[in-house]
């Protein structure tokens, strides 16, 4: 039996001032998110806590001023860090090997997988997170902001708190659109239609693509949300300081 | 209150071969992990899923052979994909701009925290799983046995199943040498001794260096585990392969 909460979880982005998490419960679902799976048991990551009204709004910028970063309970960065393993292997008269993209990439999906086990502590705990996508976009202010040495390197961010209102949950496709059985299967243009056309067809697509000037719910991805531009400029930030913290 | 089963998870390497998991129940819990968090509900990932024995040897070289891959009841490979976005933007009129390295990691980011809240719904489920590190060495060979098109790059693996044996959960490093309250606070040599120092005590540490003919356990990782040599080869094949994807 699946439990509940993963069917009805949604993200939240509005939270509930007047309640704030005791340090105890936000230590309490942070140690159990480390039991998250970590590849060869090397925990491969660093979480930086943000409460303090002054470090939300030095973190806001970064984050393109989203609200929910000062309106939040806590603010957590969660960065890939071999910092502590090397570190580790320096005092252990062990020579690490570790300044190479597959090492980030490790280290990326160890983050991303403790974040979401954080994730699903706190949302199933009757707490409301968000994710913010601008961690990667603007690392390097990020990184000066949370002092991030060498080999530290922010990949993603979570504003946390109890939910200020209970919001709708939101629309997904059907989910034989990401299941391949056996091998992939490459998608026609019909097929595709169908798989979106719900999408397409809700109230709140209308809105998204007459309050953008669009004619397609597509455009309104491509040319405002996640255009070109933003994406190869971002690109070149965030590969810059992989580099510059050494992989 | 947080559900016991994140307290007491463990990774599951020995599947009851006896037991199979109804494709009912496979299809229920991928159709919740679905409802995890995407950047901007874009949902950038594929699942190819493998159930018989062919399609499991096929994978098995690889991930090295790794014994879980044939033993498995499911291996589920989780795919970075923009292929289907794109060709959504293709019947729509928008011009895609994804072809980057930013997109890439979006994609990895929401790709990663898919698997790991189905790894989270089948371990709450009672079933057991075990990522597959190998995924990122060898992508080139699993992208050609699962016909992965332009734009589809795999991840990460879960092999899925019921427990063989109740095993014992790994140890974890002390939570507070993860947590940074603030900003980051670098390490010093006493500290992380002090972080390490339990792991260092283990039993089964005692052996792995024994096993392994090294003076330190770090010197597992660096010399046996995780050698230089492999992450810069397989650093080379990855972004080589990811490049080819067209990101």
């Amino acid at each position: 039996m699946i439990p509940e909460y993963f069917k009805t979880r949604r993200t939240v982005r509005s939270y509930d001032r007047n309640r704030s998490i005791p340090d105890s419960m936000l230590n309490e679902m942070l140690e159990a998110a480390f039991r998250a799976p970590t590849t060869g048991n090397m925990q491969l990551y660093s979480v930086v806590v943000t409460r303090s009204e002054q470090g939300k709004k030095a973190l806001a910028p970064a984050h393109f001023g989203q609200p929910q970063v000062e309106n939040c309970d806590v603010v957590l960065t969660f960065c890939a860090d071999f910092n502590r393993f090397e570190k580790w292997c320096k005092v252990s008269d062990a020579k690490p090997g570790y300044r190479n993209f597959q090492s980030f990439m490790t280290a990326v999906l160890d983050t991303a997988i403790v974040a979401q086990q954080f994730c699903a502590i706190a949302e199933s705990s009757g707490l409301g997170c968000c994710y913010l996508g601008t961690t990667t976009y603007n690392a390097p202010e990020i990184a000066q902001t949370l002092m991030l040495p060498d080999r530290v390197v922010p990949v993603t961010t979570l504003t946390v708190g109890y939910p200020a209102v209970d919001n709708q949950q939101a629309d997904r496709l059907p989910a034989d659109a990401m299941i391949h059985r056996g091998h992939y299967r490459d998608y026609s243009d019909e097929v595709i239609r169908s798989f979106y056309a719900e999408k397409e067809a809700r109230q709140d697509s209308a809105r998204f693509i007459a309050e953008n000037g669009k004619k397609t719910l597509a455009q309104v991805f491509t040319d405002v949300r996640y255009p070109e531009s933003n994406n190869e400029h971002f690109s070149k930030v965030y590969l810059d300081f992989i580099k510059k913290q050494g992989y």
